[in-house]
């Protein structure tokens, strides 16, 4: 990071100083771009996967004839899953309230997107698809592909959310012929607050915030510089890197998957047990609430989530696992591991010589669950 | 910096390394509330200063049910003026196009805003006032205090782009009187790609990003942790300066002018001679293209800009300039120079050993000047 860190000027400045920004800028667009298989100029840098996720769902919604935008005349509705990141949901919700028409589609037990309710959906009033690549949750992983074909066929935009793939799996999108995809760089070992949204060259676009000639009119904005160049670097790693680190990956995941089904009963694995990002692992304890675990692994140094983090502090259940049909009350018995870079097989180990004494302290103090085993 | 280097977790995990993250960031937000006089719940941190002066024109825009917003119901118009930053005018532009009533108000000569103008534009279907402090180009300074006294007696909200006057000019919301105000950490030598957005306590709100329970549910995505870090030490190390610079500032900034009106014929400063941020020297060349002075002065290792860089790459004139009644070939001829914490006197001699030169030589090279000066 040290050469971003002296450098001063404004890549959009024309000046000397601004020429050294710009070129830090660009050098990192096309290590990003190179990452998921796109041309550098399909790439916009964003602040957040969020702030990604909303411009795509706001695009066809524009329905000025004052806006710098491009966006094409048509039928504007959206046709999304019921296990997508909130910034999907939320924002669905809104723009459903501003007159736009939207269909939720819903998953199978394992979190697989019901194909027939999608074929559905697909019809005459829709202007865009959204389907994340792999659930920030449960680590499912749609077959995107099949689904851009069938959205396609019918002329419909194709969106998907590859902020949790991305990093994890190969992410390519050419070979996944979509039109928008969302990565971030936080979820590949690069800087917080800092994202980009690959647009398929020629598509519609309109910008969330405008006002501004940056990142070629379609996010205003001094570049974050500081964050792009960490997000650059982290993506030539992560390019470098993926083919070594997804088996290792799985196979911790695999032990510790193991490891729990021997060592802990009555508990549940949530997601698909072999369309799953390698480095997911969601479980569910009878009898156990998961911030309870989440509170007493943070005491020996095991940092778990119960949902996604974007959701923190709300103590509703996960509207993922409800959505694959988990009871509530299963729902808010599970937590989240996920496993990176920095963990190896020792801190599995320690994970499983510490799991269970947690696990049966909490039940001991659940009367539910001690009526139920006697 | 290096502390939130070191950072890893995310500020919204409730395990120890998020715990960690957010004790950085809630320090930073205390820092960046002091700067303006605010409380710390009442900083939002944004991608940018864009992102915040989109945020807030959109917020009375939105009609959804559905939306988690709180936005008043009410008059929905905006009223703002010619000399906004791009963001603003492209936003009202946009919305606009949406069915939002927007009303422009124009300036004088010395670019402050036209007040029968504005008493006759805040009518019963304004719903919001948006008034930059000081002006980007060519630093004048609006009395936002007066301006938001006028509009708050008919009820209506104000907001004013403070992102140029902040760590130039005391900035005080309590004191203006404000419910908005965007600021921007790379103006006060913080990284790129962080803002804040003040909202006064109890006021109506609808985030732009949405669908994460980050900054209080009003901006959506992983918080810019590192960025966020380092707009929290600028503030707190402008507000430590703020009164030893300024004076600094303007007795170089007067020096500047001063040479330069000693030293080269058929030169014009714009913008305000008194009420103007103490570190910006908007100055006309006639005969001389602005861009031309540019390329040169860079060749000389100096850096000015024309207009402002988030319009770079634009061959039209400035509308700051055209909305103080700037013959557009003068526009043209504009150049901006910015002083700041590492410049000296030392810098200001060489400017004007350099300027004048390069202004003959330019001026040698156009025949329409020559004609003038026989």
């Amino acid at each position: 990071m040290t050469e971003a860190i002296h450098v001063f000027g404004n890549p959009s400045s024309m000046h000397a100083f601004g020429r050294e920004a710009r070129a830090l800028v660009e050098n990192a667009r096309a290590n990003v771009a190179g990452l998921i298989n796109a041309l550098p100029e399909e790439v916009i840098f964003v602040g957040s996967g969020s702030e990604g996720n909303n411009t795509v769902l706001s695009i066809l919604s524009c329905p000025s004839e004052h806006c710098t935008c491009d966006r094409r005349r048509g039928p504007n509705g959206i046709v999304t899953t019921r296990i997508e990141h909130p910034c999907i949901l939320e924002t669905s919700k809104c723009l459903k309230g501003r007159g736009i028409p939207v269909v939720l589609v819903g998953v199978d037990g394992l979190g697989k997107v019901q194909m027939d309710e999608l074929d559905n959906a697909l019809n005459d009033g829709v202007g865009i698809l959204s389907v994340m690549m792999a659930n920030n949750e449960i680590g499912t992983i749609q077959d995107i592909k099949a689904i851009a074909a069938r959205a396609h066929a019918k002329g419909i935009l194709v969106h998907t959310d590859a902020v949790q793939a991305t990093g994890k799996i190969p992410v390519d999108v050419r070979d996944l012929d979509v039109d928008f995809l969302t990565v971030s760089a936080h979820k590949i070992y690069g800087p917080k607050g800092i994202g980009a949204l690959y647009v398929r060259r020629g598509t519609t676009f309109c910008p969330l915030v405008r006002g501004g000639h940056q990142e070629r009119g379609r996010r205003a904005g001094t570049e974050n510089t500081l964050g792009i160049v960490g997000f650059g670097k982290a993506a030539e790693l992560r390019t470098r890197d993926l083919a070594e680190e997804m088996p290792r990956l799985r196979a911790l995941r695999e032990a510790l998957r193991q490891g729990i089904e021997e060592r802990i009963p009555d508990v549940h694995f949530n997601g698909h047990p072999i369309d799953c990002v390698p480095n997911t692992l969601n479980v569910s304890f009878d009898g156990a609430e998961g911030e309870s675990i989440l509170l007493y692994l943070d005491l020996e140094g095991i940092a778990v989530s119960t949902g996604s983090a974007c959701a923190s502090g709300s103590l509703d259940p996960s509207h993922v696992l409800l959505a694959t049909g988990l009871p509530v009350e299963r729902a808010h018995g599970s937590i989240r591991m996920s496993l990176g870079r920095d963990n190896s097989e020792a801190d599995v180990d320690y994970v499983l010589d510490t799991l269970p004494g947690i696990i049966r302290r909490i039940r001991d103090m659940s009367t539910a669950y001690r009526r139920r085993t006697p």
